[in-house]
């Protein structure tokens, strides 16, 4: 029997490691409350601004169904230092998310490589995937995130 | 002299095209709260949490300069039907976000065509970069857009 101890290091990551994090619901409530903030948009806002959208009803900003798979990698993906991205490779938002939806997200490590320029980290390249309670995706995206090898 | 009346539809919307948006700053209890509700890591949360990270003191989660783009985008993209995208191609964050920093955002029309299958409507692909006030870029994003064809 393997055993790891938490926080992971650059070692401990291997392709094909997983990680699930617990579900989280949003509410009418909250999801209007980000709109109001940061995506103000009728569809985002109410029912009533949703139904002659693309999305026939009140539906959640993309940007808010990324805030919450990023709360959740931040529980569920314990890697030393914190995860700390530059940047994306592709984001894809398949379905809306509507009130009461709730979500998680699993994460696979896909590739583990040393840095060339600083020994003492790397980077691990993950997709991230958000599901909702009926466990279709609704938000994907890779990144690439650095890793620092143990003590 | 071309005038076109808001919102934009599909007709209006030509490669080259380039959107500014206003000024937006961030103070540090926008980054705290932010990062207490969506990304709790220490160096989103505090100065002191910040010091001893890559960050070397607070910066604001990406997903937040995400969100602010997105409000400023909201307000400075005005196409018909709203802004409703299935994904971005890419996402870059450049550097980080600090307290009291101030963010524009610069949207550049990159091509434009109709749909295959729904002849009421066509894509945009745009991309999308957040400055901070010295004009140094935080953030680009490449997106594609839902437009409707004009009346």
């Amino acid at each position: 029997m393997t055993t790891t101890t938490i926080p992971l290091f650059l070692e401990d990551l291997k392709p094909g490691l997983k990680f699930t994090s617990r579900s989280y619901a949003l509410s009418t409530e909250d999801i209007v409350a980000f709109a109001e903030q940061y995506d103000p948009q009728p569809f985002h806002l109410s029912e009533e601004g949703g139904r002659n959208s693309l999305f026939k009803g009140l539906a959640a900003s993309g940007w808010h169904t990324a805030a919450v798979a990023m709360r959740l990698l931040t529980e569920s993906v314990p890697i030393a230092g914190g995860l700390i991205g530059a940047g994306l490779e592709k984001l894809s938002w398949f379905q809306p998310v509507r009130p009461n939806d709730s979500l998680y997200v699993e994460t696979e490590v896909l590739s583990v490589r040393e840095s060339k320029s600083k020994p003492y980290q790397g980077l691990a390249r993950m997709k991230q995937t958000a599901y909702n309670q009926r466990h279709e995706a609704v938000l994907e995206f890779t990144s690439t995130i650095v890793v620092p090898k143990g003590p």
